[in-house]
């Protein structure tokens, strides 16, 4: 089921400003039985992200509802997309437009059910993401990069390709926001200049935290992923993922993903 | 009148990756009584647009066929936008996507009348846009970047905004490319990392170097820019205009706006 504005519907009109100019943000959570994942630390996020596009956010009861009707008491994953509605012609946004709320549902991918392995392969990505600080952090519509990225490779048994900016530094999974160990602490890019800043990590800098583990949000370098003790990737929707290979390294468990797992999960 | 595919329609299927990730290319034209200007330039720009994302350009003569449809005769602007059609949860672009085709006809604005002045103002944008050589030139649906800066000013006066990327260069406006004019020579950005490649850019470069004239495609400051003896915007909806004030600096005509409409409007 699809609601747009409330109502079911399958479509949206064309002169949309999410579809000519990737005027929106999104999010992408994880419902069980009806009830969504982290859903405070979502709705804070959405609004976040709306905020900083100067884009109205509805109220957070009115989406609640909305994930509820979508998912019927399922467990499923709710995409909940947010545009400054239609518009004119022209960049300029329309004083007069009015939020559209698009909430979509669908059934669990494979590597999301409870079955799936806790262990992936990853590897590196050619594509260097831009750097606009206006934007990183912002999980917005405009995704291109990600779309480039994600095309690099159509082996199955590849979970995720890792992305570097332009000056080398690491940023994160193409879908996932990466968290490394080496020494006893751990380490997660800064999101200061591109990446999307996910509410997966977003809990798990809080969780690391609250446990009194050290954690750092840095500069990585690709070297400094290779020398980790455990290489972890996290989105809302696959919790935490311990990286087995990245192209020709492996990795042996270390004991932080089953760790940061119970970290994420069991945070407020 | 809108065609979806072909079809009369105001919507599009909520699920289309244009929508969800910006995962399409676009076109605005300008359509002088039923007629596309430089259509043969549009479309061997938008099919190459569309080769460098991977996505499938419809055969010339359907779009034509259509852009005829929609404008019934008319002058208008015609915008053409290509998707990589609708798609499951995820950025890999999916095999059996079929592309979608939107066109939508819209009266001429103010500024694109016959009797609009020839002469503009513009400022500068403090946003600054950020380098992606894999999306340079090509126009595409995400262009956040340019509704930010198009969002920092609501002056009527103002037409444009000249764009600066994160090393200082100097890339064109908003919605128009930037000529300039200095000791006999023109010169215009490269837009090998960031920025829009117009068709009208294009047919200038090819006209004014037919002419004979000296054309250098390379880096620009801000200061060339002051400098210079005439600043000019194209685009295929505005032709060519003179900037006559930018911020503080205002300029007197030194003769070459209409120089160059005569190239852009007589090259074959």
């Amino acid at each position: 089921m699809i609601l747009v504005d409330g109502h079911p519907a399958s479509h949206i009109d064309v002169r949309d400003r999410g579809l000519a100019y990737g005027d929106g943000v999104f999010r992408t959570l994880r419902v069980e039985a009806g009830a969504p994942l982290w859903w405070a630390d979502h709705y804070a996020k959405l609004a976040a992200d709306a905020a900083a596009l100067k884009i109205d956010c509805p109220a957070e009861t009115a989406l609640r509802e909305e994930i509820g009707r979508v998912a019927a008491g399922e467990s499923c994953i709710v995409k909940l997309i947010l545009t400054r509605g239609a518009g004119a012609r022209g960049y300029a946004p329309p004083p007069e437009a009015v939020v559209r709320r698009i909430v979509l549902a669908s059934p669990l991918p494979p590597h999301a059910r409870p079955d799936a392995p806790s262990a992936v392969r990853a590897r590196w990505c050619s594509l260097r993401l831009a750097r606009q600080p206006r934007l990183a952090g912002i999980k917005h519509l405009n995704r291109l990069e990600q779309v480039l990225a994600r095309a690099e490779w159509d082996d199955p048994d590849i979970f995720e390709g890792l992305l570097c900016d332009d000056t080398g530094a690491v940023i994160g999974g193409v879908m996932s926001n990466l968290f490394v160990a080496r020494d006893g602490e751990l380490h997660t890019p800064d999101l200061g200049a591109c990446g999307v800043a996910g509410v997966a990590r977003q809990r798990l800098l809080r969780g690391a935290r609250a446990a009194g583990l050290d954690v750092h949000v840095g500069r990585l370098a690709r070297d400094a992923i290779l020398r980790a003790d455990e290489v972890m990737l996290c989105n809302s929707v696959i919790g935490v993922r311990r990286v087995a290979a990245l192209d020709g390294r492996s990795w042996s468990p270390a004991g932080w993903t089953p760790r940061l797992n119970r970290l994420l999960y069991e945070l407020d």
